[in-house]
């Protein structure tokens, strides 16, 4: 399974040519990412990210992206009381990162997801996953979502933006 | 809720001792305890704790006890794939440190919780703990418990042993 994703900053008309695709909407909520490392925040080797959505939370390890050619690179599970880990964590020294209160409209269209985002403090976008099963490239597939997204949203290759919004919010690159 | 735990390394005729008491055998079982920590060993400031026990596991978070005082001082949740876990801390920099594989007779009687335990590396101990909703210090607590460990298996106070499994592994004090 590959999966690529590109994002970009939502015009005034972009849920209209959503639906003028015919995608379907399958999920429509608001998250809050709270983002959390240990020792030095720009350096960071991973994120412990804490997702609230709709009363339910997930904690996710993640190694950071410097680290993406290993094969362990994420772990998630369900979990309660959210709070209470958090102020364990602050008392265990380690640092919030950065915190992401997203909405989405969800959509499917083809092997395509379309999610209409609004993030807090950083605006609205277009993101789209593209997933395939088959043996293809990622530069391909790549190609093949950036065409999706000139044709149908009328973007421009240099106006996709690949970083997430942790890095959009942090003003990485 | 208040609740002290105290132990002693373990002679021959124990079972026989709690036997005597009426004690009731509450569970059986063989766990499997990996501690990870971020940064420094020795000065670990928090434990990533997986408990794997009976196919399932058990995610905690603990800060380290020289932060005893704090209110939020520990977070568990059940969890799935305890190994990839495993695998993404060790990816992410976290080190581990220190693996405690225990084989425990659990026992009940009174108040008390007695546990016959067999430590791989460390050999037999007996662990008793004492909970009490009541409005008691933990001085008179840890007499009482010293008082019930005297009388009943005839170790005196020197012999108690306040440091825990990991720290008895380590040769901390």
């Amino acid at each position: 399974m590959i999966e690529i994703e590109l994002r970009f900053r939502a015009g005034e008309n972009e849920l209209e040519k959503i639906e003028k695709l015919g995608a379907k909407l399958d999920a429509d909520y608001a998250s809050t990412d709270t983002y959390f490392t240990y020792g030095n925040l720009k350096k960071r080797k991973f994120v412990l990210r804490i997702r609230e959505k709709n009363e339910k939370a997930l904690l996710t390890f993640k190694t950071s992206s410097h680290a993406k050619d290993i094969a362990w690179n994420e772990w998630e599970n369900q979990i309660e009381d959210p709070k209470m880990l958090m102020n364990v964590l602050s008392a265990s020294g380690f640092k919030e990162v950065v915190v992401i209160k997203k909405k989405r409209k969800q959509y499917s269209y083809l092997d395509y997801e379309i999610n209409l985002d609004e993030i807090e403090g950083l605006g609205k976008f277009i993101e789209i996953q593209l997933m395939t099963d088959k043996n293809t490239s990622v530069e391909v597939l790549r190609d093949k979502l950036a065409d999706f997204i000139n044709q149908n949203f009328g973007v421009a290759k240099n106006e996709l933006i690949e970083l997430g919004y942790v890095k959009l919010m942090l003003g990485e690159k």
